[in-house]
C-alpha cells in the first residue's frame, strides 16, 4: 500500500524536526511493509516574504490530493505576529474542516516533568480541541477605533454542528479508553456558548452510558491538570480553552519537545495534518539540538490515522527508549543531535 | 482611626476561613493603633435559598458606607452553577467599578509547591486582571436555539477606559516593583481585541520609559509560569484571561490554601473588595480543616488599601511564619485546625 505524504517543514526548526520525522517514517515504511511517497511544499515566513504567498486555493488544491500533511513550524521574527497563523495555519485547519485538534497528554518514562513526584502512569490523557470555530473565527469589529471611547467586541461563534462533530469524536474516543469525558469551558460566565456545549455533551452523551461524564471549568482545570492529570481520560473543550491547556499539558508531559498534535478532518473530505506542538524557536534554528520527537509522535500519529497502527505503536515505543536514554545522555557535550535522536528511534523502530 | 468594614462570610468555608482572618484583623488594630468596625451581612446560598435574594440595590447601598469588603466564598450545590457567580460577585465587581482584580503569585517559604525546585526567590510576581469587563461582560445570543442549526454568539466587550484605569493601574505597581510588565492576551487570534490593549499598553507605557515591556500570548504563558515564574513582575491581562492564569498561579505557589486577592475600585467611588482566591468547598466545610491563610493574606491586602501598610507587612510576615511551621505540624493527628492556625498569626502579629 502507498500513501501520498504532503510535507511541510515551514520555519525555524521546522526543517530539521521533519528531517527527523521522515527518517522515522521510511524506517517504518520498510519494516512494515506500507510506502510513502513524499511530496514537499514551500511555504512560511521565508516564502511569504520571497512571494508573498500563504495559504490559497491552489495550494489547497494540491494538499488536497494527499492522504496527509506533515507538518513542521512556521513563524519568523521578520513577519508580523498573527499573518502565518492566521494566514496559513488557520486557513487550512479551516478550509480543510479539520474539525478535531487531538492532543495527547502522556508523560513518557524517562522524561522529566517539572511536576514533581507525577509519574507516567498517573498521566495519560488526550485533550479534543475544536479546531475551527469558536474565538478562533477572528470576528468582531472596534467601534469609535483611535478614540478614547474605542470599543472593541471580540466574538466567539459555536454552531451546534461544529461542536457535535468534535463532541462526537470525544465520546468514542472515550468509549475506547479509560471511558471518562471532562467538558471544560466556563459555563457559568460564557453562558450562550457553556450551555451549547453542555447541552451538546449530554445529548450525544446519552448515546454513550458507559462514559462517565464530569465537567471542569477551565480555571478550575489550570488548577487540577498540573496535580492531577489522573482525574482525566479524555478533555473535550473549544478552540481557544483548548490552545491554553494544551500547552499547559505539554509542560506537565515535560515541554513541548515531546508534545505531538493531530489536526483531523473527520470525514475524509480534505487531508488530516499533523504537527508537533512546539513552535518555529528562530533562537536555536540550524544548531541541531531541537528534539525531533514532537515531530516525530506526530508522525505517529499520522501513520494511525492512516491505519497503520502497528507502525504507529512502534515508534512510539521506539521513541519512548530513546526518551529513557536522554537524560543520562544529557551534558554540554553529550546531546544527541536531532538527527542522532531520529536516528536511534529509526533504528530501534526497524529492530524492535 | 477607624475603619469601617463589611463582612459577607458566605457559604462552605467561606465562614470559617473569615473568622481566621477576622481575628488576626482585631490581633492587629490592637497593635497598629487603628480601629476596624465590623458589620456582617447575610448573603450567599443559603441566603438566596432562603430568601431568593442576590446583589440588590439595597444591599449595595448599605455595603456603600464602609471602607472596604472582606468576603469569605459563595456556592453550594444547591444553586444551580453561575447564579452566585453572576448574581453576586460578578453584580457587586460591576456595580462597585471593581476594576482591577489583585492577584499576587508568591511563593512563601516553607509552603510546598508541585513545581519540582522551585524557590521562593524565583517566584514573585503580581497579576493585574481586568475585573468589570471582557467575556464576563456575559453578552450574546443563540439563534435557531433547540434546532440543528444552533449557532451560540459569545461576546467579549473591551472599551479603552476600561483598559486604560487597569494598565495605568499595572505600570504604577511594575514602577514600584521590578520594573518590568507583562501583556498577556492572545492578539494573533483575537485581532480586535487584542490590538485595542496593546495599543493602550504601548501608549501608557511611553509614560514609564523605565518599565521593560514584554508580551506573552495566553497560551505561551500556561506554558512560561510554571517553569520560569521569574520571567514575570507585573503581569497586566483580561478579564477571562486573568481568571485562568491565576488559577494556574495558584498551583505554582502552592494550592488555593494560600492564594489572596483584592477587587479594588481605583476611585474611591466605592468599596474595594478582598476574598481567598478558594471557593466555597461545602465537602470540607464545618470540618475546621479550612486552610484560612488565603483569607488572612486578603485581609492584610485589605489593610494595605486602606493605608495601613505597616499592619499589613507584619500579618504577611506573621503568615509567612505559622506556614513555615505549618508541614513539620502536619499528620492525621497534627494538623493545625484552621482556628489554630489563625490564633498562631494573631499571636505572632502582636509579638513580633
Ligand atoms: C500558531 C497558533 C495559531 C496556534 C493556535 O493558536 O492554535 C498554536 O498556538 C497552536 O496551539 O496550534
Ligand atoms: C466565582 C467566579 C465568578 C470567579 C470568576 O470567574 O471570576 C472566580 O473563578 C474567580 O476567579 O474569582
Amino acid at each position: 500500500k502507498t500513501y501520498s505524504i504532503a510535507v511541510i517543514p515551514g520555519d525555524g526548526i521546522g526543517p530539521e524536526v521533519t528531517d527527523g520525522a521522515l527518517t522515522v517514517l521510511a524506517a517504518a515504511q520498510r519494516t512494515f511493509g506500507f510506502s510513502l511517497d513524499f511530496t514537499d511544499y514551500d511555504a512560511g515566513a521565508q516564502h511569504y516574504l520571497r512571494t508573498g504567498n500563504l495559504w490559497s486555493a491552489d495550494l489547497a488544491q494540491q494538499l488536497r490530493t494527499h492522504d496527509a500533511i506533515l507538518f513542521g513550524a512556521m513563524g519568523d521574527p521578520a513577519v508580523e505576529p498573527g499573518i502565518l497563523e492566521r494566514g496559513f495555519i488557520l486557513a487550512m485547519r479551516q478550509a480543510f474542516e479539520q474539525a478535531v485538534n487531538l492532543r495527547p497528554v502522556k508523560l513518557y518514562p524517562g522524561v522529566e516533568t517539572p511536576i514533581a513526584g507525577l509519574t507516567p502512569e498517573r498521566c495519560d490523557l488526550v485533550i479534543v480541541r475544536e479546531n475551527t470555530e469558536g474565538a478562533y473565527v477572528g470576528q468582531g469589529s472596534t467601534i469609535h477605533a483611535n478614540t478614547p471611547n474605542a470599543v472593541a467586541i471580540q466574538e466567539s461563534v459555536n454552531t451546534r454542528q461544529g461542536i457535535t462533530r468534535v463532541v462526537e469524536y470525544a465520546f468514542k474516543l472515550a468509549a475506547s479508553r479509560r471511558k471518562k469525558l471532562t467538558l471544560c469551558h466556563k459555563k457559568n460566565i460564557l453562558i450562550e456558548a457553556g450551555k451549547l456545549w453542555q447541552e451538546v455533551v449530554d445529548q450525544v452523551g446519552s448515546r454513550y452510558p458507559q462514559v462517565q461524564l464530569d465537567y471542569v471549568h477551565v480555571d478550575a482545570m489550570c488548577f487540577h491538570l498540573p496535580v492531577s492529570p489522573e482525574r482525566f481520560d479524555v478533555v473535550v473543550t473549544d478552540n481557544l480553552f483548548g490552545d491554553i491547556i494544551t500547552d499547559l499539558g505539554a509542560v506537565i508531559q515535560g515541554g513541548l519537545g515531546v508534545a505531538a498534535s493531530a489536526n483531523l478532518n473527520l470525514d475524509g473530505s480534505a487531508p488530516s495534518m499533523f504537527e508537533a506542538i512546539h513552535g518555529s524557536a528562530p533562537d536555536i534554528a540550524g544548531k541541531g539540538w531541537a528534539n525531533p520527537v514532537g515531530a516525530i509522535l506526530s508522525a505517529a500519529m499520522l501513520l494511525a490515522h492512516l491505519g497503520e497502527e502497528q507502525a504507529a505503536l512502534a515508534i512510539e515505543a521506539a521513541a519512548v527508549g530513546v526518551l529513557q536514554k536522554l537524560p543520562a545522555l544529557a551534558g554540554p557535550d553529550m546531546l544527541m543531535s536531532t538527527e542522532q535522536i531520529a536516528d536511534a528511534v529509526a533504528e530501534l523502530v526497524t529492530t524492535n
